[in-house]
């Protein structure tokens, strides 16, 4: 519709997830208002992500060393693992502020149809971390905290079969109910029958 | 929250308008998962844009010629001029099929409180126009076509005042009134009792 730089912008920011044509042309006149400076900020800050980005060996979550601020942090629990899918659900973990363990991100979750299997997924990674004994500390625990959908509910079952072989090694899984702050009235039938079926005595 | 390269694009989308912190990882998460290529082409749309965009001599709104597509069209009508606020306008009016003239973007609308009086808008090149009869043929209409809210009235205003002195020059103003395939009830007061003033006799 447009003519030239402006159109060909607009095409490529309508590519990015959540960005209709609509904030495609918001976003291209915001930029042409803006002090070239900015854009080029943008620029860079793209280059450099396109350049790669840093996975901490550890974890697998994005990291800017070769072990990132939560897996080089000595004051972390090392006999405690959270399986979780994408490093956004580490920071998601991180915002409770309740876990002081480490992290195992896994890059996704078991689907098959999009051929994810198993060694798609850094699975083999967390059963050498569990075998062994990082820095000679026993992992006690493994917390599995993939998506509470399909994908996410295969792979805790898959993961809850291989962990089985390690003796004296708990398995755990986020809890399913309601979520907090809701309305009964409005909660889905599966929501509502995993709260019922996980109640607690009080 | 996360390290390195991705905050720092984070960051960087967070500050365009109507991406929130949630989209803004959501977009730099998808380009992390997207071919190098990809951000290759993003990159380019925006350096593109911050060389420069070519801004049509005649009518002002953004082109990659001196003369944009529609005042280069010998088969618009010199007579009539739309004016409009933003280049955005332009596409929408001529979404509709119905406008067969010219176009006149003056780069915003009248608001003293943030400093833009009549000299920061392209409101001397409009009056030019009309004076210097372009390629010889009188401007006989100009359709006022700022948007509906204080600062496109003001402007709106002024224009009639200033167009005043061009003699046999009719001036129009886009109608306001009920917005087509809404209902009623849900109307506003300004906008029903604009309906309501601008009623048409059948």
């Amino acid at each position: 519709m447009y003519e030239g730089p402006v159109q060909d912008l607009i095409d490529e920011l309508g590519k990015l997830p959540g960005v209709g044509p609509k904030s495609a042309q918001r976003i291209a006149f915001h930029l042409l208002s803006v002090e070239p400076s900015e854009i080029q900020r943008l620029e860079n800050a793209l280059e450099r992500v396109r350049d790669g980005v840093q996975f901490c060996v550890v974890c697998g979550t994005v990291s800017d060393k070769e072990y990132c601020r939560i897996c080089a942090d000595p004051r972390r629990d090392r006999t405690v693992i959270c399986v979780v899918e994408e490093p956004k659900d580490v920071q998601a973990v991180e915002r409770t502020r309740e876990f002081k363990g480490r992290y195992h991100v896994l890059g996704g979750a078991l689907d098959p149809l999009s051929g994810i299997g198993p060694d798609q997924l850094r699975i083999r990674e967390l059963l050498g971390r569990i075998a062994n004994q990082e820095d000679g500390v026993d992992v006690s625990e493994v917390i599995i905290a993939t998506d509470p959908n399909t994908e996410g509910e295969a792979t805790a079952t898959y993961l809850v079969r291989m962990l089985r072989d390690f003796p004296g090694l708990t398995v755990s899984r986020l809890a399913s109910g309601l979520p907090m702050g809701g309305d009964l009235e409005f909660a889905d039938e599966l929501t509502l029958g995993r709260a019922l079926s996980g109640r607690r005595t009080l």
